[in-house]
């Protein structure tokens, strides 16, 4: 075991929890979507665990059945930067379409919540699949899985062109002869593209990370492609180690692939802990949640997900054998594949699908004693899995609560997660240099 | 005098003050923009005296020399975010563009803030004149200042729709059924216009104040025929108090006309304060500050702004006879014509326009002691020219310590200011009720 690489942490932040029924236990505020004082709650225990970063997704659409599980919350750069104010280490990584944004405003934004958080902003970066969005920006349908990407990548060359428009040096603030900033060192990035023209520069200087922490989401093969080129962390959702370790491999030898260093670009894939205080307690914590899902509900959501029609599936047998391959799916690719792939492999009914699905989205539970817990995150993570882990509680705060007393304190103990932060800035957390300028770059190259 | 009638006061923040030149004073930071500990501080002054809200300009662009000083600060609802975690209840008024925004995404982002600060959130809506923006969105030119408005008119259309697209009775919470939403009532909101398709509804719940406080600057024809519409709130730029009370009677007189109550809308004119123990202290602030505006600089940007070439302006001669009228100019019509009036009018030379403007840009400042400043203060609001004032600093934070300190005591005696917060909502502050559900509305009606 190498002493120097260590766990990394991030809290997927998500209303009460990320099981769908976790609203409706007696524990439960059913209005902590909206409240800023509870996210403040759970920023305080992932910043005293010492965490890299909260997280917290987004799409610019309400979308799936209105009314069964708490929906509409407060958008992503608003809130984190409200969580700025009352942390002083934990990064903020907040979602952003690159489909339903200029890059211009974006950029700006997230520059601003670099300044304000002192170097703590991150990007999760999505195409954002999904007519509901679409049709809230004047399109009748998603633009293709491929156009999507495509412009994402140019939103990336655009967006980075604009934070690197200041140089570092450029203000100088100079009282005595009047120059505030050094005109010659603040530059247009003049860029004309198939997708945005843009002129620039920004009109904020370059922040204290330059660019936020870029993190990306999607695993289908146009996801990985972005990530290898762009991405710095990736979310993904797991179910098995072999699975995991076939992903990490892949997007380590893409990396490489595309001239970066493999330790450039950290794996965490989605960890839903259910913990208990036996094996057994473990299993019950697991099971009452599963009982509080409507399944009617449940089961009409995975026929939209699966393209079905109404009353397709039944609750107590398997899937249909003819469902449409990837390759026909405009949206959410790989999370389509990763729940049909689930459901096959271990032959699932209808409704024990609904069961995994409804406590972690297809991400991996691991459920059993802390140490049971602990055993399986450090196996992960020295088997060539996973950089860390997203964490996911099912039930929130109480699965965090226990996740940071009695799993992380083992992790310290082994010396695989900090005790202490050492760095200031997000990028510091996850080991990641702050970008040069790539003017300058491009000036010398 | 009214009892019940009181003053309202909006903080223009703007870094080290209003007037250009003073980030160069020994007791300037140059860094101050990119400061959240510094803007805490003025919100903090503000809020312990009562001010109505805090106001935060922008532009999605670097504009005009970039250089002299500090310019490229942080994006506005970003900021206002963050002083709103150290505020409790002062108001939070942000700039941002209908040209440059989509409306699903900018509404959704101003209820976010209305929700972290539990309904303080407020929109200053521009259009955003000027061809450095629209190059940074894929434009060659700014649209032209008749489409600016026609957009902006039904930008406005699309957000007042989101933020009624939920019901306020819409979340019940029911645990035991497993209601959250009732999906009955929120709603599509299916609009179909000239500039925008959205479908709707919101992904967020209608919020504490339902809509931000809508609030507008523009003072051309377009721009006041926009307020009559839609703005509660006006700031605008009167030098005297003559223009004053004719623009004042000019707006309320609109509103009516569109058949709303005079009192929904309320007039602030821009005010710089310099006040000194005695007159001529006052007048001595206000010439060393004037003397440290780089007249060179200066005139260069006067000459652009009046459409001249450079070397058609000369320093110590009045305005060339021909200029452009104001029908020919695309962007910012009414602090143009309201420049050429000042300069013929008082016949100034280029440098003496220069010194007016540094100061306060074209606002009107109210140079004296502190009972002269109240007295005009008291004289404008009692004599139809304003409803309160927005409070422009040629210096910060002393200017606005000076006010708060000396001024503000003497309103608040004579029963015109408040001495205590009575609501908690920034529509509390200015006297406007909370919206009621148009779609409710439409329903009735």
């Amino acid at each position: 075991m190498s002493t120097s690489r260590q766990l990394h942490f991030n809290l997927f932040l998500h209303d009460t929890g990320h099981h769908e029924a976790s609203w409706r236990l007696p524990e439960a505020d059913p209005h902590a979507l909206l409240d800023l004082a509870y996210h403040q709650r759970l920023a305080r225990i992932a910043e005293d665990a010492k965490f890299d970063s909260l997280f917290l997704a987004d799409s610019p659409a309400l979308f799936g059945e209105i009314g069964r599980r708490p929906q509409g919350g407060i958008e992503p750069t608003i809130l984190l930067t409200a969580l700025a104010v009352t942390t002083s280490r934990i990064g903020l990584i907040a979602t952003a379409s690159t489909s339903y944004n200029e890059p211009y405003n974006l950029a700006r934004r997230l520059s601003s919540v670099d300044w304000v958080s002192a170097g703590r902003a991150g990007w999760n970066i999505v195409t954002t699949a999904g007519e509901a969005a679409a049709r809230n920006f004047g399109l009748e349908d998603q633009p293709l899985h491929r156009a999507r990407y495509a412009r994402a990548d140019e939103f990336l060359e655009v967006a980075t062109k604009l934070w690197d428009s200041w140089e570092d040096d450029a203000i100088i603030a100079d009282k005595e002869s009047g120059v505030h900033t050094r005109a010659d060192r603040v530059h247009a990035i003049g860029h004309r593209g198939e997708y945005f023209s843009v002129e620039g520069p920004l009109n904020s200087p370059r922040s204290p990370q330059a660019h936020p922490l870029l993190v990306q989401a999607g695993s289908s093969a146009s996801g990985k492609a972005f990530a290898a080129r762009w991405a710095e962390a990736i979310f993904t959702a797991q179910p098995t180690i072999e699975e995991a370790q076939a992903f990490y491999a892949d997007v380590k030898r893409a990396a490489i692939a595309n001239g970066r260093a493999p330790e450039s670009l950290k794996v965490l894939p989605g960890l839903v802990p259910v913990i208990g205080e036996t094996e057994a307690e473990a299993r019950e914590i697991e099971a009452e949640l599963d009982r509080l899902i409507s399944a009617e509900f449940a089961l009409a959501q995975l026929e939209k997900l699966l393209r079905l029609e109404p009353g397709d599936l039944a609750l107590d047998r398997p899937l249909p054998r003819d469902l449409p391959s990837e390759d026909e799916i405009e949206g959410a690719k790989s999370r389509y594949t990763l729940i049909v792939d689930l459901a096959r492999r271990e032959n699932l009914t209808a409704r024990e699908l609904i069961g995994r699905l409804g406590g972690g989205r297809g991400h991996r539970t691991f459920t059993g004693t802390p140490v049971q817990v602990a055993d399986t995150i450090q196996h992960w993570f020295e088997h060539g899995a996973a950089d860390g882990f997203n964490i996911m509680p099912a039930v929130l705060p109480s699965g965090l609560e226990v996740f940071v007393e009695r799993v992380v304190p083992i992790l310290q103990e082994r010396g695989l997660f900090r005790t202490e932060y050492t760095g200031t800035t997000l990028r510091e957390h996850y080991g990641l240099a702050r970008p040069a300028n790539r003017r300058e770059l491009a000036a010398v190259g």
